[in-house]
């Protein structure tokens, strides 16, 4: 291996890496590389590269005699360049020592800084530079550095020197201390470090440089970093790099300084150039905070050459790296460096104006554009939210579940009709439930937001809230409701008192706090096209051409919002929910406590105008895109009068109330999630579903004599035999023979199936014969694929995903290793069967990045999602097809 | 296909065919050639084979004319060969037309008897027997059969007319009517009809023959012998074949008559040859009932040389067939025919006996032995039975889920608490409960018999019925249940009303009646001997060695029993039912509502010494055998105190009933079955689990130490994710490495896990690493796979096996279709991963005979079922065995 390239140079304004050299340099190193090649002034220094790193480990932990030779080399090359010796007496070499992997990773080494340093090198530079306490204050944090981060010295240990020495003294501030009080704390900082690592604290520079090599290539497996890898599935990378480069100091005066720019404003992306600087200080005292920075304009006007120096540089590393930078730079009197470019973290509106403006200068294409802005960033723009600037002076009191983004603030309410009884006097509320019902739509609708003690991401409340764009935090565990209060911890919240919530991030506060406004521009309707563009015109070796965004949408109104927000179709229509208005409900309720078919269908045929209407109004909202419309599918219990409500209604319905309320206790389950609803309710009761095929074809008719274009998918849910779907395929089918004759006419229309139930994967070839489209339920599927409740799984799924049982909630993210393989049993079996077999997804999964990726790759023809998820959902299909180029 | 062979003759003693062709010429047909053959006098005939009712419907419903051809050279053997012709005017040959497949199917068309005749034949037929009434009753069944089932005349307007002639008359009985009568019945039943088939009651024979023939292959496809083959699961039949017989007549006079007999008694197995008859008679009549048959005792007296003849027949055919033989024979003029001949269909104790009797009598050997008897037919041995016979006079009320095996009687009561007063006070109750609960296990043990409105196979009720051996009638949904009535249908129950419930069947009677002991004798010790011979030493491709069946049981005293009745091991020790005895209760309630885990610790020291009693007693009762111990699995709501003990248990653990309430209420699930149970107390409260393992090392180390050979497995339910098991395995190591080191020994067992989540199949290759043992738990898999509640099924289930959606009730047979996919998917994977991987089931399905072949061909080493079920498993694993050599 005597030939091969082991260390890398830079410096002077050549370097012997490149950007595009991440994979073994690092990022940070290619960086550094590429800035040096750029003529960018950079200390010069070497990057020891990631493969280094695999044969540290393949050598059991050592190095080959050509890595040791090539440091050598490196590292003489160095001190020939600036002149300068590691160790010297009299004008020692300083250098900085940092891991840097290809992705940047936490949990892996941080920084030793002044490496290099010693009792003789000390005398050496003060010599030097002529500041004593400039040096010894170097010194100490140095050892304090090597020890914590290279030999494991306790960092606490440390600091509690350091106190003491200030303490004894009675100072409070650092820069009170003087060189003698330096001189004590490193003193002691010594013998700290003999203490723990049972050897003095090492005067040879190449002890201390290998040391420090040793302990970044050792932390690449530390458990930190490796889990970390696997948490974000991070595979196949060599190893880290290690850069080994020249120190330059911000702190040697008042014509030294150090300062973070960007080249844009990363909070809103405005070109601007924008940026904060101290003088006399080094990048820590910037962090930490103890001393207030000065913006930028002020370096103009204090030093214009620095500045405009700066700007040159900033205008050229932009240009370079086609992207916002967050760059680095100290001043060492009067010289500018830059240490360190990279793209810089931004918010969502300001990627967004980022990714926009800068198609428009023409500085990156529409494709660059989409994969720069993730979801979760647009997500930002689509929300009320805590003001990013606010949220840091505030603490959550808890945390639940993050299941419908935005924050929300309200007085608390513990029942959807205080809600609304609050909300008629004017008032904004927040309703506080342990687990939200049907019973509570009325109320949840007027509420800002939403909060559950129990639930999870696919509970009802989660659901409902999502479908509403309305704020929600599920199975927040530590809240104890008892009556009309909540104990969180030590906390008692009553009704009226102000709670805030942030769904985007599960947290929940005590108090009012004002929130920011969403915003929907045109720069992200233009955006959005983009994102359409590139989905609409995929090619995928398993699916026809394009991906598409559907809205799961229950009434015209939702529809309308779904349609305006680019949802190319309707992917569930939930039947039931149109039953919950209150001139529906009785009857439906009256339909359920009939005794016999007869009177069942006699009920049955007052409602079918109701729900026509209901329809016709969803496909008029839809017109020229296609509906799916999902059969009945929670178990009739869900429908029945309350307790207080069955003395009135048996009176109404005229039997006596005890049979009334056998009758409803005989709906009871158990276990509903698994109990009498979907198809085996079309299945027991067939007379329902005729009527509600009836409605929807009648409907259909009515709307297309008008001219609409209505494209009806008519969806049978809960499927877990194909005999199931073979007997209602035929139900519907001569319901629909039947108002095709009788008006006339003929519309072109699917019947299929939701795919929610493990055996009905198992079994899709079988399905695939009776079905037209299949469409996942991946709600239902995870929870049957796991054995989860979503509406329980509060009370320990946040503790699994804290362990890290579990990577993630499997109910926000689709679950791939599992849930995921039945998807794709399920896709392969049907097409095997039916080549032409459309392919969707209705479940919540339908509206989450990394779940819509993968539906992309299993050959889906569309996601789903609530209305106010569409745009996330545009953006998700779009970078997924672009992932899979 | 000239020379193909379509039609085969018997007569004479040879036939062209034998008995081992069942396949072509059915069942009926072999045997009747096969007869001839022996030399047994079986009126002469032939068979069209199965093949040609294959081309029937393969050529459009026709025949090629070489079938018609050999039909008629046939016809024309048989004519020779008696020296009659069919439809002769003088000495007409008349004929019977039957079906039969190579098995028996309901469904297919029956038999047409005197098939020739027409209105001149009868003249002939006049002329030779001289009896003209025999004559015309003859022509008027002829007639009446060949228009039902050839020709698809209604049967009720036949009967119609015979009624209106002989109320016309004013006669009762047939007896009564005379020549004229009949000659009125024939003429009606001709215009019959021909008002149904427009055409005239064909004179021709061969037209007569032709349609009959027709007629046997089109009901090979009628609705119900299809659906009967589906279900049955039937599969690669030609089709029927079509047996034409010359008569013979039992009715010819007193020296004729007819009757049926069995080479043993078929109710007792005991060899004594039991048997009817009348005289002058037909076969019909004696199953009509009209007339009392004598038994064969009477025909010894008063005809010996017939009797003699027919012994030898009989000792004959069942040496020769090598089982009981049921057949049937008629007399005609003095001279005996044996038109039929089979394996007899017998009762579970005859069953055995016979099959034990001919393997000491050297008859058949022990596998032909074992193939005989089904496992229910063994079942019936186990438990008390309503008396065949008393059985026949009885009509149930309603019906519901076959739970748990055995028929029980007693005293309505509707809580367990009354069950247990009124067995106090000396009475027999059945415990009548909408659905049962952990609370009732009291109640339950003492009551004969368990009935519930709602849960399936595998409720609570059913379980726990199983269980304890208690026969169980589950989810019957006739029952409406409120307060202390019963509303069934139309009739009301009150408490302590007599109620009687088949387990074995479903069926409820309101009523007493009385039962018949079960017995378990040395007949049957023997014979399942014979069953675990085969069973042991069973060799596979993909198992090792053997087939074992174990038992689930948790307390010592059921293993005990489980032992006794053979089990070779506990497969499922349920440790949670050890804690409702009364004086661990209590204390696991305080460890419920623990604030934090010390006082759960210090709790759960309590419980240990508890535990590990129960185990101790498990063990020593199991010296030998593994015993697999499954750690805490239900959620921790089933434990809960009750609403009014609410209070009362506030103050004894010092805390407030608002805050022990609040908590309570913290713990209630929507859906308990996908709740916060299994492993997922097992990660969130480890100490639990800690403490369950202590107590079972604890105890493995104390018996080892007796002396006790202590085999003990744990298991770790719920699994879902690697994760899980990866964590909960480490923790059990820790516990167990400190429990050997304070014993200062070492006891070798396993750690394993329960596959009851799809996607612990899923992912089996993952879970494998950390599992020495998968024992399938196929309750909760089916529930999950299906997306079922054991609870709820009750309200369509039923209605779904009727109507046929699904074949069975997945709870009670494995569905092989979707669960089995789930289940052969972890054996692989599991084996890919670890090929010494153990495998079992602890599912109800282990009991099942069906389950337990599935088990077998999956490569399972055992399977587990409840210790009542042992025998019924033990015979159904050897016949797995069998099944599959």
């Amino acid at each position: 291996m005597s030939k091969e390239k082991f260390v890398y140079f830079f410096g002077g304004g050549k370097s012997d890496g490149r950007a595009d050299m991440k994979e073994i340099l690092g990022g940070k190193g290619a960086n550094l590389a590429e800035m040096t090649n750029m003529g960018i002034p950079v200390p010069p220094g070497f990057t020891i590269s990631t493969e280094v790193c695999k044969i540290y480990y393949d050598n059991n932990r050592s190095y080959p005699q050509e890595v040791k030779n090539q440091v050598k080399e490196s590292l003489e090359k160095l001190e020939q360049f600036l002149d300068k010796k590691l160790g010297d007496h009299s004008d020692p070499l300083l250098v900085s020592i940092r891991s840097g992997a290809k992705d940047s990773m936490p949990g892996m080494m941080d920084t030793v800084l002044n490496l290099g340093l010693n009792d003789k090198a000390v005398e050496g530079l003060i010599k030097k530079t002529g500041n004593e306490r400039f040096v010894w204050d170097a010194y100490r944090r140095f050892i304090h550095m090597f020890g914590d981060v290279a030999m494991g010295v306790p960092h606490e240990e440390y600091e509690e020197i350091f106190s003491s020495v200030k303490k004894a003294k009675g100072i409070e501030h650092d820069e009170d201390m003087d060189v003698e009080d330096f001189k004590k704390v490193v003193k002691r900082y010594k013998e700290l470090y003999k203490k723990h690592v049972k050897k003095e604290f090492p005067q040879d520079p190449m002890t201390q440089l290998w040391a420090s090599i040793d302990a970044v290539f050792g932390s690449w497996n530390n458990d930190r970093a490796v889990k970390y890898r696997a948490l974000n599935n991070i595979k196949g990378l060599l190893g880290t790099a290690v850069n080994v480069q020249a120190m330059v100091f911000g702190n040697y005066g008042n014509t030294s300084g150090t300062g973070v720019c960007f080249s844009r404003d990363p909070s809103t992306g405005e070109n601007y150039f924008y940026g904060e600087y101290l003088m006399n200080a080094q990048g820590e005292d910037v962090v930490a905070g103890t001393r207030t920075p000065q913006t930028l304009k002020s370096l103009e006007k204090k030093d214009p050459k620095i500045y405009k120096e700066l700007v040159g540089y900033k205008e050229k590393l932009e240009k370079h790296f086609k992207d916002m930078q967050d760059i680095e730079f100290t001043i060492e009197k009067g010289v500018l460096y830059i240490l360190q470019t990279r793209n810089a973290k931004r918010t969502g509106p300001a990627a967004i104006r980022c990714a926009v403006e800068m198609v428009e200068e023409g500085m990156i294409d529409k494709e660059t554009a989409i994969r720069r802005v993730t979801p979760e960033q647009l997500d930002q723009l689509l929300h009320p939210m805590i003001d990013p600037k606010t949220r840091k002076t505030l603490k959550a009191i808890t945390k639940g579940l993050n299941a419908s983004p935005g924050a929300a603030c309200g007085h608390v309410v513990f029942t959807a009709d205080e809600a609304e009884k609050w909300v008629k006097d004017g008032k904004k509320v927040l309703l506080v439930r342990r687990e939200t019902s049907p019973d509570d739509i009325g109320g949840m609708a007027v509420a800002q937001g939403i909060l559950t003690s129990t639930g999870g991401m696919t509970s009802h409340a989660a659901v409902v809230a999502r479908g509403m764009g309305t704020p929600c935090v599920a199975g927040c565990k530590d809240l104890l409701i008892s009556g009309k209060t909540i104990n969180i911890k030590d906390k008692k919240v009553k009704e009226g008192d102000f709670v805030t919530i942030d769904g985007t991030t599960g947290e929940v506060f005590i108090g009012k706090i004002e929130l920011a406004k969403p915003k929907f521009d045109e720069r992200l309707t233009k955006f959005l096209k983009w994102a359409d563009e590139i989905s609409y015109s995929a090619v995928r070796k398993n699916a026809p051409k394009g991906f598409l965004v559907r809205a799961n949408a229950d009434q015209p109104h939702d529809a309308k919002v779904a349609r305006d927000f680019g949802a190319q179709g309707i992917g569930l229509c939930r039947t039931e929910h149109m039953f919950f208005d209150a001139g529906k409900l009785e009857v439906f309720q009256e339909m359920i406590v009939a005794n016999d078919v007869e009177t069942r269908k006699a009920v049955l045929k007052r409602l079918l105008p109701l729900q026509q209407k209901d329809f016709e109004g969803v496909f008029k909202s839809m017109d020229g895109l296609p509906v799916t419309i999902r059969l009945l599918d929670p178990p009739l219990h869900e429908f029945v009068p309350k307790a207080e409500d069955v003395k009135a209604f048996a009176k109404k319905v005229g039997i006596s109330p005890d049979k009334l309320k056998a009758k409803i206790d005989s709906l009871h389950e158990l276990n509903p999630m698994l109990g009498h609803r979907g198809c085996r309710l079309g299945i027991t009761y067939p007379e329902i579903y005729d009527m509600q095929v009836e409605a929807i074809m009648k409907a259909a008719c009515s709307q297309a004599k008008k001219g609409v274009k209505v494209i009806p998918e008519i969806m049978i849910p809960l499927i877990g035999t194909v005999e199931e779907l073979k007997v209602l395929r035929k139900n519907a089918e001569n319901v629909i023979a039947a108002v095709f004759k009788a008006a006339k006419m003929n519309v072109p229309h699917l019947i299929g199936t939701m795919i929610e139930i493990p055996r009905a994967c198992i079994t899709a070839d079988e399905v695939a014969k009776y079905a037209d489209f299949f469409s996942f339920g991946t709600n239902d599927l995870t929870q049957m694929t796991f054995g989860y409740s979503r509406d329980d799984v509060g009370s320990f799924l946040p503790e699994y995903v804290e362990k890290g049982v579990l990577e993630v909630d499997p109910f926000q993210a689709l679950d791939q290793t599992g849930v995921g393989v039945l998807v794709n049993m399920a896709c392969d079996k049907g097409k095997q069967i039916k080549p032409e077999l459309k392919l969707g997804i209705c479940g919540e999964h339908g509206g989450e990045s990394s779940s819509i990726e993968f539906c992309y790759r299993a050959g889906l023809n569309y996601v789903s999602c609530s209305p106010y998820r569409v745009p996330l959902a545009r953006l998700a299909a779009a970078r997924a097809v672009l992932l899979n180029k």
